[in-house]
This record gives C-alpha cells, sequence and structure tokens, in this order.
C-alpha cells in the first residue's frame, strides 16, 4: 500500500513535487551503520537538475537529516530526510486540471484522488520524488561496501544508439567532470559523445527521446533472494519498473533469452578456485540468480524509459469542460531524455532491493555493531 | 518475505515437486463471491502436463478445496486449495545434491536451505506449484467477471517465430480441442501450426527452445493501481518475474518504447462517448497505465522465458565432491518450452494483481454482499 | 489482514470446526530447524478435547505435515500442518442462523460474511482453530530451546480461586498422569484439587466460569524485542487477546501497578555476576521488557478468560426471523472452563511472538546450518 | 517491524527527545478528508507539556503538515506532520549511558543498538513521541465522525482512587477551562479534585503514581474488525500496550469476566428498534467486540500505566564502568502521572485502530469524493 519499498530495509516516500519538500522515511538501517554525508551529495550531485543541456529547473537540492541519525551514525531507528522545495513555478501548470497532458499521470491521479491531489508538476507522482530514493539508498552504500557487495549502473542506449557492455568498461574511476560522460552517466566516452549530439538534436527538434541503463550487481553471496515472489527479478523488477518512465526490464540475457537454444543458453557450473561459479559470468550473462536467488555471478539488469512525454512542441489533447481536442504547450522546464538523471536512481533501487533481500535472509547484520 | 504474492487478496504457495502436495492458501477473497469449479478444472487443465509433446509427466491434478468455501460461496477466511502427487519419480533425481544441474535452482537451494532443502525435481522451486497460482486465481474469475474486467493470454512467440498481436485475435472463442491452438494455447492459427513444427524439430534434437507470453488486461477503471512501488506495472512485474524462467517483462510498447520519440509516442486523451480514453487504445500499445494507475486503455504485458533448462542431451557441469566437470544426462520428463504452459500462469498472476489493487483502492467490494 | 500472526517467523490458521480440517501455515521457520514430531504430538494432547469433565468432543487429532518438511527437518519453505475433522455433529446447529447463541461470534460473523459463512460450531472463529497454533508452535521448540528461551504456562485461576505464582513452582517436571495437575494443566497440586472441585460443581449446575493462566518467558537476551508497536508486550498482548475468551492481559505487576508509588516499582539495574540484571526479578514481577524491549528478567503475563458462552441451561435470545425473545438450549459438547485447555495455546502464542521478534532482531539465526 | 501501526490506515513515528524534531508519517488516510487544523491544535494542547503541576517541559508543539494536505484536504497520500523540538535540555543526561536508570529503556535502547542510539530524553523511545500518534490520528477525526464513530475517554484511576464509569458521564461538553478536569482530561468533577490532591501530595513526597484511563468506542457498525489477530481487542490492545508505561488492558468486563459465571456473564441478543442489540450495552459492559468483530455494542477499554519511573528522590541503580550500586538523581522534568497526559493518546490509538480496520472491512471509503 502506498509508497512504500522494502520490508526489512524499507524507504517510504513522501512530498509533491511543488509542496513544501520532497524525502523519505527509510527503516531498517542497521544501528551503528556509518552515514557518509560527502557519498549522500555526491549521488544527490548525479541526479540533479540544472545540468546542461538537461532540465533547466534549478534546485539546492541539500538534503537534511532530521532523525534517526545521531553522531555519524544510525540509531536503528526511522531516518527522515527532505529536502526543501524552493524553484517551483506553479503558475506554469494553470492548465490543469482541465487539460490533462499526455503521457502523464496527472488524469489517473485526478480520478482517483476525486481532485483531491495536487497536481502541480506531477504533485506525488513527480520523478522529483525520486530525490528521496537516491537518498534514501546512498545511506547503505557503506553498508553494502562491507559486504563486498556492488552496485553500478550508467547510460546504455538512447533511441538506436547503445554503448558497449557495462561489464567490459572501467567501474570504478571517477567520470571527468563537465564530460558528457558524467553529464550523461555513461561510462563510456565514445558513446557519450553520440548520445550527447542525438540529445541535443532531438532537443533542437523540440522533441524528446527514449533510452535505457544497464546496472551490475555483483558480489552477491549464493543464496541471496527468497523463492518466489521475493526474489531478487521479482524484487528488482518491482522497484525498476516503479521508476517513472520505465516500459521494461530485462536480467541476464534478456529478451535475447526468448529467442535461445537451450543447449546455447544453459550456464554450467564450474570451480572458481575451490567456490561453486557460473561459466559465462564473465559477460556478465549468465543468470545472476536461479529460483529468485544469487548464483553468485554478476546480475544485469536492463531498464528501458519512455522519451519524456513533456515535449516543447504543442500537442493536442483533451480539453476536459468543453470535450473538445485543444492544443497545449507545456511550459515548465524538462529534460528531452529519462536516462541519464535515471542512472542514480536505478543504482538506488538496486542497493535497496539487496539490502532488504540480504537482511530478510540473514546475509546482513541486524545489527552493525554485533 | 517467503512465498507470497498480494496484500488485500493474496495467495500463498506451499508444497514440493516429489513431497506430499503442492498447493496454495488464498486469503481475501469477498464473502459470498462464488466458486466456479468448472473453471477451477478448465484453467487447471490449460497448464496440466502430459500433453502430446510437451512434459510426459502425468498427473490427475485434482484440486482439492479444503477450507473458505460453503456451499460454492467464499465464506471470505483462507481458502486451502491443494492436488496430490501421485506421479513423482524421485529415483530420477539421484545426482543431486551432488552435481547441480545448469539453469536451475538446485544449487542456490542447496546453499540457502543448508543442505535442509528436499531438492527432487525442484523440490518447492518447481514450476509444479505454479499450480497453486491457477488454481486460486480461478476463484477469482467470477468476481472479475462481474467487475467488467478482462484478463486474457496468448503464446506470443517461440525463438524467432512471433504470433500476431493479440489484441486484433478473437479471444472470446473456446480453441478447438486437440487441436494445436489448445495444445499450445495459442490465439492465431497459423502460428501455432509453424509454433508446432518448430517446437518438435527442437525437441528431436534434444533441445530446448526460448519463447514469450502477451497479455491484455482490458475493463480496467481509470485510477486502479497505486502509485509508485505498488503500481501496475511494478506488481505485474513483480508477479510475471516470479514465473520460473522469466527473464524479461515489457509493458505497453515496451523496449521499442525505449528507441522513440516523444513526439509519437505520446497518447493524447479523447473523449470515448462521455469519457476520456487514451488514443492509441486500439492496437493496445497505448499506456495502460501512468504513474502507476490504470488508464482505462488496455494493458498490454509481454513475458519472455528462457528455454528450458532440462534438455535430454548430455551437459557438462560440476561434480561438487570431486570438484570436477562431469557429464550429467538429466532423466525426468520436461517441456522442450516454457510458453504453452505458462500462458495460464500469466493469467493467473495479472487475475491475482489486479483483484488485490482493485481491493485496496476500494474498486472491488470488500464483501460480495454490502 | 486475515489470519495470521507474526512477520519473519508466522502462521495463518485455516479451517472450519464442521469443514473437512482446521491446521496451519507456518513460515519462517529457519531451514534445518529439527521438528519434533513427539514433542507435537504431546503438545496437541494438551489442549485435545475428550478429557474427562472438559470438552466431551473426541477427535484423533493426529496432525499431519504435508509440506515444509524434509527428512524430520524445516526445509525453510511453508510448512503445512492440519488434522482432519472426525467428529462435529453439524446437525446441532440447526438454530443457526436464525438464533445467534449468547457471547459467541455467530451474529458478526453472519453480518460480516454477508450470510456467506459456515457458522456451524463456530466455523472459522472456533477455538478448534488454536489447533493451528498450537501445532505450529510446536515447530519452535527446538530453535528456542537452543537459544535458551524458556516458555512456561499454567492455570493461574479459577472464579475466585488462585494458585501460587507459577516462578516459585516446579516447572521442569512431568504432570503425573492423569492427575487433576495434568488435566487442567496446572502446576500447584493443592490449587488443581481444589480447582478440580469448583469446575465440577458449576459443571453439575449446568453453568461455566471465567479463569486466567499465567505465563512466564525466562531467557530472552536484553534487546530483543521492537520498539514501539512490535515490543515484546504489544506483541504479545495481540497474540494472547486472539484468543477466545481473552478479556484482559496483565504484564509483569499488571494491574497492582496502576496502585503502586514510583519509589516502590522501580527495579533497579544491578550486577548478576557480570551481566546487567534488574533487581526483583526472582519473584518474576520486575518489567520484563522496557521500550518494548526484553530486560532479561522474566515476563510474566497473566490472560485472562470470560466463562465459556455455551452453557447447558436454557437462555434466552434474539430468534432473528420473527424478531421474539426466545428461549434456547445449546447441544454441543462445550468446557466449563476455558483455562485449562487455554494454557497450551497462551504458550504457543508467547513462543511463535518470541520467535518472531528474535528473528526480527537477529537474535536467531535465518538458517540454523549457517 | 520498526514503529509502524496499522496497515490500511498507519501511522510511523520517528524523532528523538533531543534531536532536531518528533513526528509521525501518516498513510492511508482517503483523499478528499478534511484536515481540521483546529482539532489538531485542540488535540495537541491536551498531551502537551508544561501543564500546572504536571511536566515543567515546555515545547511550542506546534505542527507543521510538510506533504500529503492539499488546499486543507488530503491528497491520499503520505501525510508528514512534525514539531521541531526547542526546549530540550541534553546536559540533564550526562549520566547516560554509565548509569541506566531504572524503570526506563536506556539500558534496552543501549544494548540493541550496540551503542549507537540517541540516549538523551529516552532518545527514539520517549512518551514524546506520542505526540506523532496524537497529530496523526487527529487527522481522523473528520472521517470517524462522519461514519458516526465515537471515541472517548478519560482518566479513571489515580493509586486507589477511581471514577465513575465513563459511559454515565457527559463525554459531549468542553472541559472548563483552567480546571482540575481540564488539566488532568478526566470527566468526573469530584473525581478529578481527589485525583488532584492525591497527585499533589504524591508530588510533594518526590514520587509518582501509577492510574489508569478509559475509554468507550460507540458506533461502530456489526462485524467491523478481522477475525483472531487482526481482531478489534487484538489490535487495541496492540496499540495500548505501546503507550510508554502501560502495563495491562482491559475490555468490556475485563478481569472482572474471570471471576464470572457465565449465565451472569452471557449478554443476549435483543432488538433495539429494528436492529439486533446486545442487552447489557447500557452499561458498556456487554462484549463490543465477539470473534474479534464489533457487536455495535459501546467497546470498553480500561490501560493501566505504572508510575512513572523518573522521580525526583535519589535512587540507587548500577553504574555500569564501576560495577557499582551508585545514587543518582534524575534532573529533568517529569510528570507524577502518566494517565492524564496519556488520555489522549489512547484515543489516539482508538482512532487509528478502528479506523484501520473500518478500511480493511471495507466500511469506510478508500477516497472520500467516491
Amino acid at each position: 500500500m502506498g509508497m512504500r519499498l522494502g520490508e526489512s530495509v524499507s524507504v517510504t516516500l513522501f512530498g509533491e513535487s511543488h509542496g513544501r519538500c520532497v524525502g523519505a522515511l527509510v527503516e531498517g538501517i542497521p544501528a551503528g551503520t556509518e552515514i557518509d554525508i560527502d557519498a549522500l551529495q555526491a549521488d544527490i550531485e548525479r541526479r540533479r537538475p540544472g545540468r546542461k543541456g538537461l532540465s533547466a529547473r534549478s534546485e539546492s537540492d541539500a538534503c537534511e537529516i532530521l532523525s534517526g541519525v545521531h553522531e555519524g551514525r544510525a540509531t536503528g531507528w526511522p531516518i527522515l530526510l527532505l529536502t526543501w522545495n524552493s524553484d517551483a513555478r506553479s503558475k506554469d501548470y494553470g492548465f490543469l486540471p482541465d487539460q490533462p497532458r499526455p503521457g502523464h499521470a496527472d488524469m489517473t491521479e485526478q480520478v482517483r484522488s476525486g481532485g483531491a491531489a495536487d497536481l502541480r508538476g506531477g504533485g506525488s507522482q513527480s520523478a522529483r520524488l525520486t530525490y528521496g530514493l537516491v537518498s534514501a539508498s546512498s545511506q547503505l552504500r557503506g553498508l553494502l561496501r562491507d559486504a563486498g557487495w556492488r552496485v553500478d549502473a550508467h547510460l546504455h542506449s538512447v533511441g538506436e544508439l547503445t554503448a558497449p557492455p557495462l561489464f567490459g568498461l572501467d567501474r570504478d574511476g571517477e567520470l571527468p567532470k563537465d564530460s558528457n560522460m558524467a553529464r550523461l552517466n555513461c561510462r563510456d566516452e565514445a558513446a557519450s559523445e553520440s548520445f550527447s549530439e542525438l540529445i541535443e538534436s532531438v532537443r533542437m527538434a523540440q522533441d524528446s527521446i527514449g533510452s535505457s541503463v544497464e546496472c551490475i550487481i555483483e558480489g552477491l553471496p549464493i543464496g541471496l533472494g527468497e523463492p518466489w515472489f521475493d526474489g531478487l527479478e521479482p524484487a528488482l523488477a518491482r522497484g525498476m519498473m516503479a521508476i517513472p518512465g520505465a516500459r521494461a526490464v530485462e536480467f541476464s540475457r534478456g529478451i535475447l533469452a526468448s529467442r535461445m537454444r537451450g543447449s546455447e543458453h544453459n550456464d554450467a557450473w564450474h570451480l572458481d578456485g575451490t567456490n561453486p561459479a557460473l561459466v559465462g559470468a564473465e559477460e556478465a550473462r549468465a543468470d545472476g540468480a536461479l529460483g529468485g536467488r544469487s548464483t553468485g555471478a554478476p546480475m544485469r539488469i536492463i531498464v528501458h524509459f519512455k522519451p519524456p512525454s513533456s515535449i516543447a512542441r504543442e500537442q493536442s489533447t483533451l480539453h476536459l469542460p468543453s470535450g473538445e481536442q485543444r492544443s497545449l504547450k507545456i511550459p515548465g522546464r524538462h529534460d528531452p531524455v529519462l536516462g541519464p538523471r535515471a542512472v542514480p536512481v536505478v543504482e538506488a533501487i538496486a542497493r535497496l532491493v539487496v539490502a532488504d533481500l540480504g537482511k530478510i535472509g540473514g546475509f546482513l547484520k541486524s545489527n552493525e555493531s554485533e
């Protein structure tokens, strides 16, 4: 119910795009976990609007920690994180609720709330609420690092253009400041350049374009995840499909698997030193999970996003009071592509899900100081 | 935690492939809901093993209702459904746990359970447990029919071969008995013939092949679904990815959306009689959900399955006690393709999810007799 | 929702008094936990009807384990336990639903289910469903014993008569066979004799009488329990008040605490060897929990039960079709007092609750073999 | 897990006594529900510290609504409520963690959090967090009023002194300003005077005293509540026992029931106009719930509180570093009795529980505007 993800480690989102704040209530982080404020600001920075060529909205986005952290460590009880809204231009949304935007949740939200919702800027359905996800999951970085679990994502495709597989790229270095790689959260330089050109041409055409994000989860112990509905893929698919604009999610070989023969698809177990491991892991195409539980092989996930629904050019859509189709030019400030800013959100979901399943399965301590 | 799907209408699976039974505990079906035993048997029949050309295992699969139904109606309290196992050949699995099969959950289950699990036939991770899903969701048919909500699925692709879109096909008629359409749960005759030929050739080659299932959900009211993590796509994606062998799930235009421009992707609202509706709905490609809530347009879902991991030919995999790669020939009786029998399972998940979200949102009565 | 207790270790009840069976689905018992069939039968025996002077209904009550146990150990996945109903006399309940019994749930169940419920013998609200609780919690005995946690209950009072505090009595020895102590689940011989006389006189008078059960939980580590709503007392109070006929629950000094001064109530911490402990613990009156978490002192609980509502003499109650008060003589076979058979149910609730909180807090392993 | 109460309507507490704020995240309030700010301030005022003769701590306690309310109505999504801490005197708690106070959660919290918790003023276990409960439940007043459900509580006893039954007292009028009735939240004038004298004498003796609160829930429809563990009494008992200092909870005739005969206890159904109702309801002693579901009769609840653990006189307790018993004089500002300020908290729990069960059972609309 509502806006919560996770059971043992959970995050509940709150806030509205044009209300007073957006944020998250995070529960289940073990007492004693160090809260890394620098990592928090770095993570927030990666999803921040106001970057060149992307959304022009400028928010300070400074994160306030209002409870659950004492002297730099988690107390074990609910952590309240929020950021105040400062740059909302509510007058931009005077056309609502009369003229619901194509591709946005204005209409479903208006009907569902019986007209009581705050529709401005997408209200509580705005992608701005992913701020809460990113800041919440950032609290988990230390915990996962200590466990040796690693989550990395980058921009995988824009329109028809695709970057090389993330598993083969450098995932450690910091992306060069002010580069297209940093701006687009893409780990391949050549791809970032061609992505950037394509995005710019789309923006010039007052249009938007689809994209996808690739994510690798590495280092999970064999057996992590619950069987059936709380397995790794079900839990991750649920979280990823909740990111605004997501339209498909693939695991391991993904859609390609539906075109393969068993004899070419099956990954055999072999010995990696003294530990059982899956052959095929090096391409990160092997099944990272079987029966919902980790095989120890890297999990590869691709999340596909539609083109942003808000485009600068005029669109024709229903004017509810008159029942007519009328032209609508959406003011506001919008991204021409979702993928770049979705990268840290995809990572956030992956971190939250593996921390939750890890704690449920007893792979993470309930209390750091035990 | 565990093996449960749903909150307000929920199903919890239990049982093992070679144990005494498999089944489901179903909670939240409104008191007074008529339980249609004929529909139940028909649904079970569609996922039954022992069909020509598919798995040779023969089970009577008769469903016992042990609680929660009184004089043909749900009492409102937990419904226990099960079927007794009769045709399990446990001796086929003597190679476990020493030699975990490629592509199966033997190893993850063995590690996770510390060796306490019943691995025979996949144990509690066996696709045989989808019996519980199908029988549970069958109880919801009457409820959804009364609400005017409709769920239909069929076999969409096998390997490189693809059937035409389900939305344009007849979804009402009964499939001709003993036809390939009935045998493969496919609503297009020509496709079913070519699928059948391909599957047969794969089977002859002692191999298996990937496939996909398409599902259409129609008739949902605008607004059904929760925002964010319990939205329609997140909830459906979670359920679908829990089906054994699922590797990807697509909604609406799916992966194609990541290659499109906003100007071609956006579906405008218009009037359908006196009701707002989405243009583009007729191809069932429009967004069936926005912000997690139904737009009233049909929801289109495609679930992609890997080729079955059990193939008749010899495979080489790790022999744990010796640490050597050894050849393994899996006896047992196995399908060369997952899609045909997954069709009723995909429908079951879709029914359970929309009933659950419908009840949470107040779109379904808590009690039939209110 | 529904009929489930617990989060990390949970039990869901199902069945009806006059249906095919009653039982429980138990989730979260760590893989590898030994399942002690002898303890199970002994526990079931203690709550069995058909004992001299108590309910005359005779059931074999043999417990079937249908899933989740393999070669004597829990697999970690759902355990289905049930017993078949054999001695139900449904014709005894012909007065329902027209004439709801005083003090029973007939009317609330009839209204809530819109008439769809099976009211015979109390249906799914029958105390017979506590069978599921007792058999489920019995699976936890080994787990708790290994942890050094101990749960004991006995009959504390009948009417105005009260037994001495349980903490001072022998809690180890087996109760003498066929004694009143064994028959009434009471650990004090003198009390059991006077209880027995009182109960017999009440039975002769075709009446029933109230009672209470005392429970001691011992050996919990400091800190077990969640703060606030999932604290030890909230969780135990919830479970205890779900036992049919429970009307009050007391912890530590209970109601007496509301009449005391702080200077006499406060228990100071002191050293017990090298461990901090509460003074006052020896009388088991000190606070077993503070802020919802265990102090390490024994937890003392008293659960008060009303007199059974079914009495042999005629009662006057509403005849719904006529709107008249009419006389009703309830046939059936009923206990004159609830406490004796509630003893193992109180223990069952206590075991389930501490196992659940222990696993949530990381005090119990998720997997026995880790 | 954690600090959440409720499923369909839920509240999650956060904050620390000496941290930046305390508050609650409230989920599930139907969209369109009017948020009554005046009622909110009045409710907060009733539990406010700084009242004459009670705790001397002075907080402005103004409530900030940071999300989920738009133009005076609930949007249907999470409502974030908080108040900033302003008058915390942290230096008063310099004796922690070395010398845990008798009767407080200092030690359990210190052990559970591995030393990471903020213990000052009770940290996240402080009764100050009941602020969140009161402000959250206040949002439900309009909803319950429209449904005709009514919740009233008052101070029932202090030490050995007891007020007359609440059901016979005026529950409508506003309590006279600056009267002992208002100061103590007691609806009987004579009782309030004698309570006041007793409390003052206890305070003068640098001691504290136990107390109890009586609560009447009236107007619930027959059938509200879930069977077994989410029944009215289990759910209410859980919530009430989570209030700091609660040691026992009674329903209907409570403990007295354990001393009665069935023939005197049983309440017969009769006709009240054209509706079935319980005889005995007028004294509010009849069973307000049977089988966990409302009978339509008023529910009577008594919650018993221990004397506050903080008293002004010196106490001897363990000094952890030295292992010695040492004298401790707790500075701070503390109430000599819990009941008066617990009255609005008891009401808050009752409102939250019946709203939650009402929504789960379909007795409350999911959306006000439907």
